[in-house]
C-alpha cells in the first residue's frame, strides 16, 4: 500500500457529506486519510454524529502520519467563504458550492502531485455548484478539466463486479446513438490503461452488446456488427484483451463468476443495474482517465437527511476501501 | 397444493430436453409430475443419465397417483412420428419438431382442462419447429394461439425477483418504440391478473422507467412522461397497485429487498440482467396471459451437449418448483 494518505473532500456543507465523513472516521475507515474541508463544518458534523471525536486542523498531508489513527485530520484550503458552519442544512447555497469546488481542486492537486495516494469525494449539489459559477455539471467534468484529461469514463464497481460505461446521463435513445466504434474503442483504451495503473496490466475485458442476445447475428439490431465488433477488433490489434460482444443478460453474471475482470456497458442502466442489484451501499463510482485514482460514493447529498445524523456512511467507506485498493496496485507497479 | 400433477413436455428429442427431464426425475423433482413424451425417447435419455430409473408408460394423468414417486411416468400423445429414439443427437430434424409440437399441444390441453396443475416445457429448437411446418417461432406464440389468448407477456422469475417484460426479442431501438401507454398498460393488466391467479390479488407492481433515473423529469428522455406515467395512472384507476416510474438502476434491488412484488421492465435486458445476475440456473421463464400456469427453464436445446449426459437440470427443476408454487396459489384461491 502507498505510504501517502487518501484525501477525502467534504462535499456540499449543507448535505450529508460532512456527516458521512465524520461517521467514516468514527468507524475507523479514515485511519490513513486527510479530510479536505472547512474545519468548523467538520466540527459541526462531528458534534452531530460522533461527539467524542477529535477534529484536528493540519497544514500539510504529511502531518497525517504523526497523528493517532482515530482523530479526524482536516486540511482547510485557503479562500473558503466564511460562516460555512452556520449555513442551514438541506438548502442550496452559493457559498457551499464555492467551498465544495475549492476542496475538490485542492484534493485533486494533492492526488495529482502524488502527495495523496488517491482522491475520494463526498457528494456535492449540482445546483450549488452552478450557483457558484462553475461551468461543470459535476465532479467528473470538473476533475477532467482540472487534470486536462482528454476523455474520462465512469466505472461503477463493488467487490465482485467492475463495469465501465460508454455513456451515462443521456436518454436511452441518445445512448444508442452514442454507441460508435470510436466511443467503444476509447472506452476500451481508458479501461485498459486504468487497470494497468491499478496493477492489472492485462485485464480480460468483456464488451456487452447493445441489443438482446447481442443482436443474434443482426436479427435484433446491427450495432454489434457495425460498431461494437469493429471496436473490439481494433482494440485487440492494440494488445487489449477485449472480448465479445457478449449477450448483455449474462455477461455481468459471467464476470461476477470470474470469467472477466471488467465489463464495458453500452449505457447507464445496463451497467448500473447489476452493480446495484446486491445493494447500493457497496457501489463505488470510479472516474477512469484521470492521472490519479478518484472514487466517490454512489449517492447524492440527501438534503432531506442532512443534519439528522441518520445518513449511512457505508458507500463512502466502500469508496475509501476501493481507492486504497486501486492506489495500492498503482504503487506496487 | 393442487392434487393434479404437473405435466412436463420432453422438448426436442435431439436436444438436452429428455435428459434433463430424466435427471430431474432421478433427483426427485418429478414426484408429482407426468412427462408428455415419446416413451422410447425417454428410455434412451434415462439409459444415459440414470440407468436404474424405471420408465412407465401411462394412459391418463390420473394414473400418476397410483405410481411410486420415484418412477418416470410417460404419457405418450397419439400420432408421434416413429423412430424418434433413433434420431442422432444435436441435429435439426423435422420429426423431432413434429413430436415437440404434438407434446406441447397435449400438455397445454391437460393444463387448460384442469387435469394437470400446470405445464412445464423442456426446450425446443426453433428450426425444427419451423421444419415441422409450425408457423410459431417458439413455445409462447404456439401456446398463445392454442389457448386463444389475446396477449401474453414473458415473466422471468427466481426465488427473489419477478420481472415482466413489455417487449422481448427486438432491437433495443425498436424496444424503445414499443414503449407506449397501451403496451405498458396491457403489461400491467396481464401481470396483475396473473398474480391474482397465483394467489396474490393485490400485488405491489413497480414500473421501471426507460431512461436513466427514469428520465429525471424529462431531462434524459420523455417516454416516462408521455407513455409510462399515463399507463400507471390508468392502471391505478382500474385498481391495480402500480407504482413508478422508478429509476431502473435501483428498482430491481428494491424489489429484491421486498418493497415490490413484481417489476415491469421496459425491455429484455433491463429485466433479464438482474434476474440472471445471481445465476442463470435459477431463472425461470413464465408465460403470463394464458389460462393456465406455464413455466420453462431459461435455456435452449444445447445441441452441443445433447446425448452426453452432462446437461444441468437445475433450471428445469426450478421451473417445476415455480410452476408448483404458482399453481398452488391458484388452487388456494
Amino acid at each position: 500500500m502507498s505510504a501517502a494518505p487518501l484525501v477525502v473532500t467534504m462535499g456540499d456543507a449543507c448535505g450529508i457529506g460532512p456527516e458521512i465523513v465524520a461517521l467514516a472516521c468514527a468507524r475507523g475507515a479514515l485511519a490513513d486519510a486527510v479530510v479536505i474541508a472547512d474545519v468548523e463544518v467538520m466540527r459541526r458534523a462531528t458534534a452531530i454524529v460522533a461527539p467524542g471525536q477529535a477534529v484536528v486542523a493540519i497544514d500539510t498531508v504529511s502531518q497525517r502520519g504523526a497523528l493517532p489513527a482515530g482523530v479526524l485530520p482536516v486540511l482547510q484550503p485557503e479562500g473558503l467563504p466564511p460562516g460555512l458552519a452556520t449555513l442551514p442544512f438541506g438548502v442550496v447555497d452559493t457559498r457551499a458550492g464555492v467551498a465544495a469546488a475549492r476542496c475538490i481542486r485542492a484534493g485533486a492537486m494533492l492526488a495529482a502531485s502524488g502527495a495523496a495516494a488517491a482522491l475520494v469525494t463526498a457528494p456535492i449539489h449540482k445546483e450549488a455548484l452552478a450557483a457558484a459559477g462553475e461551468p461543470y455539471p459535476g465532479h467528473t467534468e470538473l476533475l477532467q478539466a482540472e487534470a486536462g484529461a482528454p476523455a474520462v469514463r465512469m466505472m461503477l464497481a463493488n467487490e465482485e463486479l467492475k463495469t465501465v460505461l460508454v455513456s451515462i446521463h443521456v436518454a436511452l435513445r441518445d445512448a444508442i446513438a452514442a454507441v460508435s466504434r470510436d466511443a467503444v474503442l476509447e472506452t476500451l483504451r481508458i479501461a485498459h490503461a486504468a487497470a494497468a495503473r491499478w496493477g492489472q496490466p492485462s485485464p480480460r475485458i468483456a464488451v456487452a452488446g447493445l441489443n438482446p442476445h447481442a443482436g443474434e447475428g443482426g436479427l435484433f439490431g446491427d450495432e454489434e456488427i457495425r460498431h461494437i465488433a469493429p471496436a473490439i477488433e481494433a482494440a485487440r490489434a492494440e494488445g487489449i484483451d477485449a472480448r465479445g460482444p457478449h449477450a448483455p443478460d449474462t455477461v455481468f453474471m459471467r464476470a461476477r463468476r470470474g470469467e472477466f475482470d471488467l465489463v464495458i456497458a453500452m449505457y447507464h442502466d445496463q451497467g448500473l443495474i447489476p452493480v446495484k442489484y446486491l445493494g447500493v451501499e457497496q457501489g463505488v463510482n470510479v472516474t477512469l482517465g484521470l492521472p490519479f485514482v478518484r472514487t466517490s460514493p454512489d449517492h447524492g447529498t440527501a438534503f432531506d437527511l442532512a443534519g439528522s445524523g441518520r445518513a449511512d456512511p457505508a458507500s463512502l467507506i466502500a469508496a475509501c476501501a476501493m481507492a486504497r485498493r486501486l492506489a495500492a496496485g498503482a504503487a506496487a507497479r
